[in-house]
């Protein structure tokens, strides 16, 4: 059964969008009583009439209904006291405001990596990227979006939560100097699940957007998970995306459901940069055979099917496994992605998609 | 910009969790308006004391939004006519209920095959499964819960839509006998997107489970997408599953989000049957050398990190592939698989676990 610390665990993890701060930490979680399988908790708001108060009560329930073994949630609001509130801010209010780093930063072309299908190496392709823009002299940043499967930090050997600026979440930097966000830093164990459902990922996929200090970019590459639900909808419609990487592999399968990612991006008028196929063949260490492991290629007829260029092949490399496994991606030569990552930074549309506004995010936890 | 043709379509893809029809259909679709990225319909319900109110709205509301470049929806509620209801209850009211066909089937064990990370053959071991235990002249159902990147229907050689009957929708079934549902049987074109925030997702894979006549059944397979959102928390709390199969591939990026998919499942007490190492070595077909495409296998160790037995290693083998996209898997002979069929077979728990209440799922269309 569920017991208090446990919802207040989970409560841990919500943020009041607005200060951008836990709303455990931010004293407004009390009251907590746990009976069989229902949940009471009363939240604290700095103000009644907070317009974010219905999704700050939503992402709240969701969090301890991922708990799991919890039948039902209940919760009551109240004002914060004039003193509960003197704690929050202690001098200037507001001081720490959602949306301050997004005013601060430069980022001139955002790049989506995108394959619906997972396990296509969508990860390397865009960690790759990164490295080849980092190597022509780019400021480069990875934000990786994919909050349940992320694997970008483990790729680039990074850990440890990153520190809280003033304005906001400095990135971690990699050695070669690519700022990197992703939700892997900030759980307490690499291996930690992170179990939520929509609201949340897409709040926090907004946060990397809108709360962290890029500063200036001349690329920042989106990783995003697979499928077209929250995570990719969020990005495809609050970030100011310049156009869209596919990544598919030799497989009749991953191709359909790449062209499932071709027509979502359609639908929300973001441009194809183009295809890239990964995992094409094998070399066999022993004689040299080349081996269509997935069977023969069908990425140009995917790429023609989606109106979008055929960007080129990359083999299935154990080295660039064994690199990402140990957190050398930056170190591995990767010939074969180099022109590759060449016909990407030449075809990135200069003009950026219009992101869409608050409204259309009526459970997310900011208004953007 | 969104025109009001559009909005219907969306709309038609919403169904009233009572009546398990399109609300489009139900004729409850009015006055649709469309005013810059304002959008405006009418809903007519059945009854305004509908308890599933909400929920229907909510859902109206997140498939409009998710047409893209909608800022706003407004709904307005109003109860049907007399008229109007005669024509969706011709003769008896409520003859087709929601769940009905939940209580008509009887479903032994429910296995749910998951790996957190994609594209590690999770639905390849889910559909080889399924064979081997048909094999074994066991009854067997595979419910597809990867909604937006649903594979299950292409490898086995399914289309077409499954015919509605008066207690529910009947599965597909293949050649050897499988009975299978899968959001792409009922899309007008396998490539469509299925763009749909989580409450949507959990609502279809909630029908699956309560409105498909799957009848008598020895084992029911879940293909759980990757990632441990929405999907896996509504499988996982609304189904009696009686336990989980993890696939993992040598990668170490693998193994990592695979010990998040268990740690899911612990949190939420469903037992791991085991762990399945998939893509684990390639045969060269020239000289007949066995190659670590991905790197040394890790998996026994992930299982022993995970606490679950290691269940055995399949080869990469281009065959599989082939037979998957030309929809023979049931024609693959799968000796390797063998084995860890019976293993799995051997190791479900007889007992499930107890879904959680319907309130559990407040945004979700239908009370279970």
């Amino acid at each position: 059964m569920v017991e208090e610390p446990q919802v207040i665990e989970a409560l841990r993890g919500v943020q009041d969008p607005e200060l951008g701060r836990s709303i455990v930490e931010l004293g407004m979680v009390h009251d907590v009583e746990v009976d069989a399988g229902e949940v009471r908790f009363t939240l604290a708001l700095t103000t009644l009439a907070c317009p974010l108060r219905e999704s700050i009560v939503e992402n709240a329930r969701q969090a301890v209904l991922g708990l799991g073994n919890v039948e039902d949630v209940h919760v009551e609001l109240r004002e914060m006291t004039e003193e509960e509130k003197q704690q929050i801010w202690p001098e200037k209010p507001q001081q720490q405001q959602a949306g301050v780093a997004e005013q601060l930063n430069d980022i001139q072309h955002v790049v989506a990596v995108m394959s619906g299908k997972g396990g296509v190496g969508k990860s390397s392709v865009a960690a790759l990227l990164a490295v080849a823009l980092r190597r022509e002299g780019k400021r480069v940043g990875v934000l990786d979006a994919d909050i349940t499967g992320p694997s970008i930090p483990k790729m680039f050997g990074l850990s440890g939560t990153p520190p809280m600026g003033p304005v906001g979440i400095i990135p971690a930097e990699t050695e070669e100097g690519i700022r990197v966000m992703s939700i892997n830093l900030l759980l307490p164990e690499e291996d930690e699940a992170v179990i939520w459902r929509g609201p949340l990922i897409s709040g926090a996929i907004r946060q990397f957007w809108g709360d962290v200090l890029w500063a200036d970019l001349d690329y920042l590459i989106v990783d995003l998970p697979p499928g077209t639900s929250d995570a990719s909808l969020t990005v495809m419609q609050s970030m100011p995306l310049n156009g869209v990487v596919l990544v598919t592999s030799p497989q009749g399968l991953a191709g359909m459901v790449v062209r499932k990612a071709a027509r979502m991006a359609e639908k929300l008028t973001i441009p194809l940069i183009g295809v890239v196929e990964n995992m094409s063949y094998a070399e066999c260490p022993n004689c040299g055979e080349r081996i269509d492991i997935f069977g023969p290629s069908k990425s140009e007829e995917v790429a023609e099917q989606v109106n979008a260029p055929f960007l080129g092949r990359l083999p299935l490399d154990p080295e660039l496994a064994e690199r990402c496994d140990a957190g050398e991606i930056e170190a591995y030569e990767g010939e074969d992605f180099e022109p590759i990552a060449e016909a990407i930074a030449e075809r990135v549309p200069e003009e950026a998609s219009e992101p869409m506004m608050a409204q259309a995010h009526p459970q997310g936890p900011r208004g953007r």
